[in-house]
């Protein structure tokens, strides 16, 4: 049984190691091999017909396919599994004009690689599983005359004994339940310490001993997305994992909309009941999956970005928004669970991974632990781009970090047919440099809805290099093809025809909308050549380049590269955090030292304010072109550039030597 | 002008010191001068006549004097202060058959001394007013983009700048305030820290300089009743004090029925709400005599047994109750004063003084503190008399406690006629040697209800002395007066008859009466015995007996001597400390110093359980006479009944001469 497969396409020729598994279409994308695919990846076109000529595949039952078909080898590569080595060639009516997809499902990064457990183990310092929460078992001796001291100092005396831990304060409600409980017991039990920096607290009783069911859950807070993991605090291992979109979106799909609405009436304490609400039903999800009591969780470690932390945590957020952009606080103490109206079992409490400034939050800094900047002597430059683009620049010695306002533009905002990456978002686009079609995959096999922001990156880059783009942002509309056509607001390019979309109407990128992914990509190129040059750096001394985020995970940093928006640094360098965010939270939750890294890394951590950087403004005018007016700073999209029109003229004259013959 | 006046009697020929406008019934109470009054002080019976022939009285209007005799320089005693040095004859009208009173204020016992403000200054160590919160005021700069920290931090920094404290925690009702408090207040702010010993905490933020009025309470929480003073942390200064009835009252007397009431459904949570209610009123009260604002209050410290102290806040007091006699604690963290359903201002935190077992509590702790024993080279013995007789026993070196179950008898519970020192109880006696016929005095200048404390006390060491009580209890029914009658319940004492008292029935002393009272200074005396025996010492060791609680402060110490209630080891020797509970409450909330000595007491101060100690039992036993059955330990005693003896013989020699001639 092999995990990987050799898929050959004919007559490209062109070959690509997939999972197996792999849905044959991906395959083709990957491979750069051309497949017609419009119908979102539903089956319902029937375009993408391929024929096997060697090995096995998985075909889902398909009307489109007759049996004789089936028998003669034809797959529609949408609707297929590879399981096998394959030969597989491209009929000549599948080459132009469709396109397909899959679920999206934690995707391999096309370039690039993820991080991966043994990176971690190589890029973080020792640390040992020694969570801030701890339970420690208690058989006590039963009280008599001769030793009468108190439930409380009895309990306190237990744990000196026990663990050494001295001068431990037992909250109200545990020293409410303590004489009830240790009797009821028969003085046998388990007590929980909360180790929170400044003291040590104990902030539950349970009969018996429980100390083997102990679990922590770690959670991204992301303004769209909410992840959240359950450790088991035994074995260090993750038992389950849940996701959900903040609810908070019904508010306001960023983080200025949702200050705007905190900052009316009672709009704080319902932004942060909603979120409340998400975080939840994550937690039913998790417990129910991974088959736990609620009591056997002991804490929570959060991490967000500052106004998704203040929100949380029932924090003012105005200030956030307004110059010169100040945040009600930045490291914030443990707080009951139930404080927030998070009551899942008594005495849990919650650490939110401190924030930098108002834009570089507890996500950025949780990011920084995870990948083991703080730790490493090569310069890395660590990116997290959503509406802000947040990166960090730096090593074990310092670390530089900045925001810059990069707008939605990435998310789907302000772009015509932008959409967020949920079911029928276009999310890989690749367009024939030839006859200018394209080939679109979208999210979980639907027809196309819109264009998320890993697709507007792949179109766009798709565009530049076919040239229905130039360096300016302009579409020519001088080619030989009615994709592109001018409009009253402008030239555009249609992407899905009105007949393949899920709106019956066409799906375009506009120049408006050109010029709004460019404004934002400049702003992030901005912001990295000021993070050096303030360091009297340059591009060239990066030696790693860390992609974090969800929007990070992907992105096909090719392309990105392609439109200016990372630097062209070579791909070797680039890894994938994967959800920085998340990973932080969830070594925090693991460790007392790591939880205390993040302290550390958060106070050693300098925020650059770039809207007073006078430099900045020179900086985006500079990268306000495809991929930037210094072409000579992105060599291998200079070269890409030349193989594309290489490759236009020759099609082009053996187009017109086809016609001539 | 004078303080101190001397007033002569006649035809006694004894005088007294007393403070200018003392009553002149009671100098002559204390001058042990004779004066006829039964209506309890309230001016209607006119038989305390008396003529002042020199110096200068103020008479309250009565008509049982006409302006003739007020020429003449008759006066009712009861009704009269003395303003100068006096010479004051008692009619021979006057000397036998009558009873009165005044206004319970603050008396100055009659023998030994309350400790006074210069005697705190020796007995306690060095220390300053540094109470646990701590008014800052702030100017902080207003943010830029240049220094764009966050609001916490600012206010963090600004703290470290302004007094060097570090690491300050910011709660997060606080944080939640900050931004807007900031801006409103154009950056000028007072922040109160609490220094919990553990940690430092913001706990309250204000706009503008408040840091000049700054407030706390000290509270000693009784079983019967509630004491508060309000503290100016500027000054040190009392600025205004409070006290009434612990509203527990109405669900029992004593802290045994209070436990069981609270163990039953939701008795605890009343019982908690209720004290709680109590405490507001007394806050209000102080709020209100002092004209402060509620937000100038900072904090709270209270003391009280350690039943008390469970109640408040909202321990379970049930195992006190149950054999090995447990608390919950001993040691009690900050509580905010919210959580106890005490809303006096945001952000007020509550520091009970801790506790050394279930019998010996924080306001016994609270005494040592105030009484200075941690710092005394002298031995000295704390006792706290009431339903349990507390006492310690040490020095600068050690500390040994003991609490002995003296039964209700000294708060008037299984007495006949007992009752509390409210209005109407009779809390003073004498008793004629010669014919038997009592003087009293009662609460209030009211008609006489019942007897409290104090008055039983009195009233058994008279009829001792008098010879209407034997050393075994018994009541010599063969005196030549009617006030002494054998009845089907036994023998009693008519101290009232019912033509003088409020409830027109007689008020008596029965042999069962005695029994009890026999029994409780038995229990407390054996308890004093014990601690010396357990360090290899005796009485005649003791270089000072402080006498603390209400019930001290109105005990005559040698009436308790008399009756063998305290050891006789010389009236110099022994102090009254007042309400040590307060006092030490007082301390605890002026100086962080105070209070970690408090801990320190706490921690320090060994408990013995008597209830298992085999040599109880013995020392008990020889207790149940009057004063002991040693009578050598009771040099003053003795020497006081041979005197008596004497008189009575002489008396009767004269009654017997007069017949004769």
């Amino acid at each position: 049984m092999q995990d990987s497969c050799r898929v050959l396409f004919l007559p490209d020729n062109r070959y690509v190691m997939v999972p197996k598994g792999e849905n044959l279409l991906k395959a083709a994308m990957d491979a750069d091999v051309h497949v017609n695919a419009s119908c979102g990846g539903s089956g319902s076109c029937g375009k993408c017909r391929v024929l096997v000529e060697e090995g096995e595949v998985e075909r889902e039952p398909n009307p489109k396919l007759s049996e004789e078909e089936i028998s003669q080898g034809y797959a529609l590569a949408c609707q297929t599994s590879v399981l096998s080595d394959l030969r597989v060639s491209i009929p000549i009516e599948s080459r132009i004009g469709d396109r397909r997809i899959f679920e999206r499902k934690e995707p391999e990064p096309a370039h690039g690689h993820l991080l991966s457990a043994a990176d971690w183990e190589k890029r973080l310092p020792h640390w040992e599983l020694n969570p801030s929460t701890r339970k420690i078992h208690l058989v006590l001796a039963e009280p008599t005359l001769d030793d009468n001291v108190s439930d409380a100092e009895r309990v306190k005396r237990g744990l000196a004994v026990e663990t050494g831990l001295r001068d431990v304060i037992i909250d109200y409600p545990v020293l409410q339940r303590l004489p009830n409980m240790l009797r009821q017991s028969d003085w046998d039990i388990t007590v929980t310490v909360l180790d929170s920096g400044e003291e040590l607290r104990a902030v539950r009783i349970e009969q018996g001993d429980t100390s083997g069911r102990q679990s922590a859950i770690a959670i991204d807070v992301g303004t769209t997305t909410i992840s959240a993991e359950l450790i088991d605090l035994q074995t260090g291992e993750v038992t389950a994992r849940a996701s959900d979109y903040n609810a908070q979106v019904a508010f306001g799909e960023d983080v200025i909309t949702r200050i705007i609405y905190a900052t009316r009436g009672t709009g704080l304490a319902k932004l942060q009941s909603v979120v409340v609400g998400t975080i939840w039903n994550l937690i039913k999800s998790l417990v129910e999956q991974a088959g736990i009591e609620y009591c056997d969780i002991t804490h929570l470690v959060v991490s967000g970005n500052t106004t998704m932390t203040h929100l949380l945590l029932g924090l003012n957020p105005r200030y956030i928004r307004e110059e010169p952009y100040i945040p009600s606080a930045t490291f914030f103490p443990w707080i009951k669970c139930s404080d927030l109206g998070l009551r899942i079992a008594a005495g849990v409490y919650l650490y939110a991974v401190p924030c930098v400034a108002s834009y570089v939050g507890g996500d950025i800094v949780a990011g920084m632990l995870a990948s083991g900047i703080f730790n490493a002597d090569k310069l890395t430059l660590y990116i997290d781009i959503g509406t802000n683009g947040e990166m960090v620049l730096g090593n074990r010695e310092w670390m530089l970090s900045c925001s810059c306002s990069a707008g939605p533009a990435f998310e789907g905002g302000g772009v015509k047919h932008g959409m967020r990456a949920t079911r029928g978002a276009i999310e890989q686009v690749r367009i024939n440099k030839v006859n200018y079609e394209p080939m679109i995959i979208t999210v979980g096999h639907r027809r196309p809805i819109g264009i998320c922001g890993s697709g507007l990156i792949d179109a766009l880059s798709e565009m530049f290099l076919t040239g229905i783009v130039n360096e300016k942002g302009k579409i020519n509309t001088e080619l030989p093809t009615d994709r592109v056509r001018a409009t009253e607001g402008g030239a555009e390019y249609v992407l899905v025809r009105a007949e393949d979309s899920a709106t019956r109407r066409d799906i375009v990128i506009t120049e408006v909308d050109i010029d709004n992914l460019m404004r934002a990509k400049a702003a992030v190129y901005a912001g990295i050549e000021i993070l050096l040059s303030s360091v009297d750096m340059d591009v060239s001394m990066i030696d790693e380049l860390l992609i974090a985020g969800a929007f990070g995970r992907y992105l096909e940093v090719d392309k990105a590269v392609t439109i200016g928006l990372l630097p062209d640094i070579g791909y070797e360098k680039m890894k994938f955090v994967g959800n920085g965010s998340l990973l932080g939270a969830h070594l925090a939750a693991l460790s007392k030292d790591m939880l205390n890294k993040a302290k550390d890394i958060a106070h050693q951590m300098t925020y650059l304010e770039l809207s007073m950087n006078p430099a900045f403004m020179e900086h985006y005018l500079s990268a306000l072109f495809f991929p930037h007016t210094n072409l000579e700073a992105f060599p291998s999209v200079r070269e890409r550039l030349e193989s594309y029109r290489n490759e236009q003229r020759l099609a082009g004259e053996a187009a017109v030597g086809g016609e001539v013959g």
